[in-house]
């Protein structure tokens, strides 16, 4: 099976599994897990933050954001295409009382600043409104197609934001993409956000866990939330030796995926019945359409699929198919033939697919 | 002064004043005020529902309403400029883990069903989806003008949402000025919602409270959300006697109030440098804009303020007009007049005033 | 029938329902109803503290101090005989993610400075310990018999408080009962807590309403909670005029239904088959318990009430009588004969009653 | 150092490591990773219920079930000393809307009837009462020295329950040290309960994770809950493969920890100056106090820490020591002729210890 479904399938390396064997261990709920916290320091050097701390998940590294940042009753100002607004169960309004204000998202994956002002309350001292206490952007923008963030957004962002002495959250579960697109290294797209999330698990490899990074009081409070929903765990060092190696080796190497990425989206823009926007893929994920008449998405999903690929519908009528380390320009020569195949075989005239949000 | 802020200005009627001097009390927090129940009882007749609750305000009313339909993590999807999602603080994401998802509002004040299908998770299995538990509809629509929301609409919304399981909510906070406007009695537009709270303040004139009536347990349940909320109250009975009133003579004479709105419309419509659409007032909302030059919002509402006529800013660069009981048709000629007069004399040119969400 | 279940059954004084038609009103949501602001400005002065807000309950006034105090997961540090933690549905947990930490409540209404350090986490950057961002004082303390708490240990709390960085809030639901019966001024009481609820019912006669009182920044904090929770009404001077002549005229009077409570004590303590401590009787609440053998509490309970009596089960095996402004001294002989009748008539022998948490 | 601060401070086996290098891997959020839905399978077995998910730790297991249980406003009866009231840092109010209600704690490690039934409301119908939804028990009682719950207490349990139609949720982090000193399968011992939390971690030397099992649909619900939480984690069979090898080999010499507990209490007994009671030690848990004049707790402790023993303060003025998989009678023996040197050598007389809760 060519699995394009999402990076998150990406397993461990020998080398992962081999440190997971080798790491020194403590009880890190006692936070003394040697590994542990020499991933974290490590984890907050990369991004240039003065601390950080390691989590389960992307989720809870952003749910703990969310709560240390706004208070009970606040609202958080957040993309209506982003993954915490569509993907992680409500939780800001569940364990932390938080409102959530979908901001409509740019096809380039930004936040405009006319939209983020008129979610800013007339009249702050009216308790009929809700108090935004955070703004949160994602970089790669999932939804959008993998999208980078632009320098100059964010400078203009973290300007909006300071104006109004509002935080800034950046949920960067792929930053690592972003920053080798960019050709700069994290830290400064980290730089224009309070605080940072992202994956060790995803691109890097590493079969668990997220970083959560910021200031040091700001991650002293999203430890107290971590113990709260869950999150510490014991010898945790065995998954954090794992990401130790993810943020030392397997960085720069996500330019393959960015490579792959290109290839497969060059291959299905030659594909008649598929409608592909090659210029816009920027990191490793693919979006297009199926515009074959009579092949609708499902058909041609479970088509595909029987042929040994393995994609997903991703809502607005669009399929997504994530490149990563599992796969070879061999892999993906084959995709682009199963999608042709599929494609001529069944297609001739489809009908509009329904709207959905599948996908992360 | 000329108060046309809003219609929870209204004052109590003199027969409101008598009756509140002569209602039979007891402690509502025990059930034994036979005035409160005396009002509970005509007021679920009135909307044709088994039971209804007095509650202390009509944002009381909607966040009971939300927490009894809608469990811990689920959704309620509400109108983006509806008054439960703008103006009522979070409360459903504070007292109930409640996500808020906003469904664009249509200009006629509904929400469209493809828009309400989007909001529908794609796989409800999947836990990383927050499940919808309610759907919200506003009539008569405040931030759209006071429109009404139609029996077809509300029927082809009944069809939507028992399609898929979920209950309906209306906050008919002038749900009386609807049924006046259409001809029809309250019962037949709330019978196509599950619940419905309306206030007998407003047009209605009572000083204090509002209405949630519902299914019988639906109310009970409601009953206990009020108290955790703190919206038990002692002798009740002292205000629900002016409701009373309210309910059983005030309902009719909002047609004088729509009068008033279409003469204030009509009125303004000839005024050079106001922008109004006469033909959308149906109750006793006027929207309207100052697109005289040189003139902007807050100039101008200053100087009609101090010529004695009280309006509002109320976002998207509108004024809010009023009209209700304390007016009279003289005072909406002055209105109009004093209107007049600022655009003549300060009005050669404006600047676009942000937006905002003032007034309710 | 004679009304004991509750000092809550106070009806409003004719010069209360006077005030209430002649009081000047306006829009409170606005903060433009003079009469409220009157009110609350006397009411801040009467407890000597900068601020107050008018509250519909003296649930909604407790619980907004909760919320104010205390962040998403801290505790609330409360009497376990406390009506806060037994009578108000829990909700500083359910709107504000707040833990109830119960603590001893001793005989004469107090909590230990021992019981209140053991409740303190041993190390405070621990974050498996919800930290403790409040104490809870009840004065005068209902369930421990209308007890008032001594300044020596109001004075003691505050040192305890003070030194450890953690606020107090008074729930002086019948503040001035204690003041009265103390000889002193309630402001003398209320200088030991940082924030302090009473109530304009229950002896004071109003028919709704409480306040909630403090720093100036606290009280605009808890407007902000009102409105969320739904307690922000129209034209809320109609009972708060009513308010106005309690706090200006009924406040000493208190002492009468004090002289009621200890004739009411002293007829119960000549009735074989009664226990009750006449001289831990010191406002309006007297506890008695049915001693005679053969009755249980639920006959003697229904016995009384056919005589006219109405009064309620305590828990712990007590009944509760209250005195209150719409009793006299003949209706207490009148209270204490049907008890003596019922105890000589139906008592010979009585089960052990099962523990409970009625009656506030 | 003779590390006996905790059992969680257990290191995985060679074959747990071993495991983790060799485990068929797949993303767990996808519900694809055959090592987890493996361990699942197991782990529900062996507490002979119908299903179980892997959850990152016990806290985590213990909120997902108080969430699925108790709705918004519900109350959780607990113990006051188990570990999910004073160690879990009140997540179930925080993420739940919870109400804890803590019950005293027997010795023994039970909650009796009466003081349940106390919590009762006694009339279920008065919307002031919260209402209970849950019972927790806690086997073995970490606090209460690692006390093992009787079948015919937690029979007697269930059928109050039952009769209340309240269910029961055992926290069983160390329920299979219950099972081997009671020489039953913990499967007898969940039986009683609806819900069963276990620690994969602590004497079964896994190095993370723990498991909620139960009934088909309230783990269904519980995975939901734990995507909301942030615990859904992507290869989770890196460590689910070490929790197999728990369960199937480290089980049954949890025996052997029992048996260095019994010794270490037996030495300690003998030593003058500290009170232990030896009889009462049943599994891995040893508590006693230093008694010896002029020696204060934590000199006594910076004491033999010195000297190569890790033991910490447990409240009550009293030291815990657990024993587990990394320890040898020789240890244990070294550290008995720790205690007994520093008593000798420093104490006197001391002083008392404050209060508190440290330690889990």
């Amino acid at each position: 099976m060519i699995e394009m479904r999402s990076d998150t399938f990406t397993l461990p390396t020998p080398q992962m599994l081999s440190a997971m064997t080798q790491a020194a261990l403590g009880d890190d709920v006692y936070g003394e897990d040697p590994t542990v916290n020499r991933l974290e320091e490590l984890a907050a050097g990369i991004v240039g933050k003065a601390a950080a701390c390691l989590m389960p998940s992307g989720t809870m590294a952003n749910l703990a954001a969310l709560l240390v940042h706004v208070p009970r009753g606040g609202k958080v100002l957040v993309g209506n295409e982003s993954d915490i607004y569509l993907y992680e169960a409500g939780g800001a309004s569940v364990c932390g009382g938080i409102v959530y204000e979908p901001i409509p998202t740019q096809p380039d994956g930004t936040l405009a600043m006319d939209d983020l002002a008129v979610a800013l309350p007339p009249d702050p001292d009216d308790p009929q409104f809700a108090l935004p206490g955070l703004i949160c952007v994602e970089n790669t923008h999932n939804r959008m197609g993998g999208r980078v963030l632009s320098r100059a957004y964010l400078a203009q962002l973290r300007r909006f934001a300071d104006g109004h002495a509002i935080p800034v959250h950046m949920d960067g579960a792929r930053i690592f993409n972003a920053a080798v697109a960019m050709g700069v290294g994290a830290e400064q797209l980290a730089a224009h956000a309070d605080s940072i999330q992202f994956c060790l698990s995803k691109g890097l490899s590493a079969p668990i866990g997220s970083i959560l990074a910021g200031e040091a009081d700001f991650v002293e409070k999203a430890r107290r939330v971590r113990k709260m929903l869950g999150g510490g765990m014991r010898q945790a060092g065995v998954f954090a030796s794992a990401g130790q190696v993810a943020l030392t080796s397997m960085i720069d190497r996500l330019a393959e995926d960015h490579a792959l990425a290109a290839q497969l989206a060059a291959g299905l823009a030659d594909v008649e019945g598929i409608d592909v926007d090659a210029s816009a893929i920027t990191t490793n994920i693919v979006l297009f359409r199926v515009t074959a008449k009579e092949l609708d998405d499902n058909s041609f999903l479970r088509a595909v699929r029987q042929r040994g690929l393995a994609i997903a519908e991703f809502g607005h009528g669009r399929i997504r198919a994530v490149t990563h380390r599992g796969l070879s320009a061999a892999d993906v020569s084959s995709a682009v033939a199963i999608v042709a195949d599929v494609v001529r075989e069944l297609g001739r005239g489809r009908a509009p697919l329904s709207e959905s949000r599948n996908g992360r």
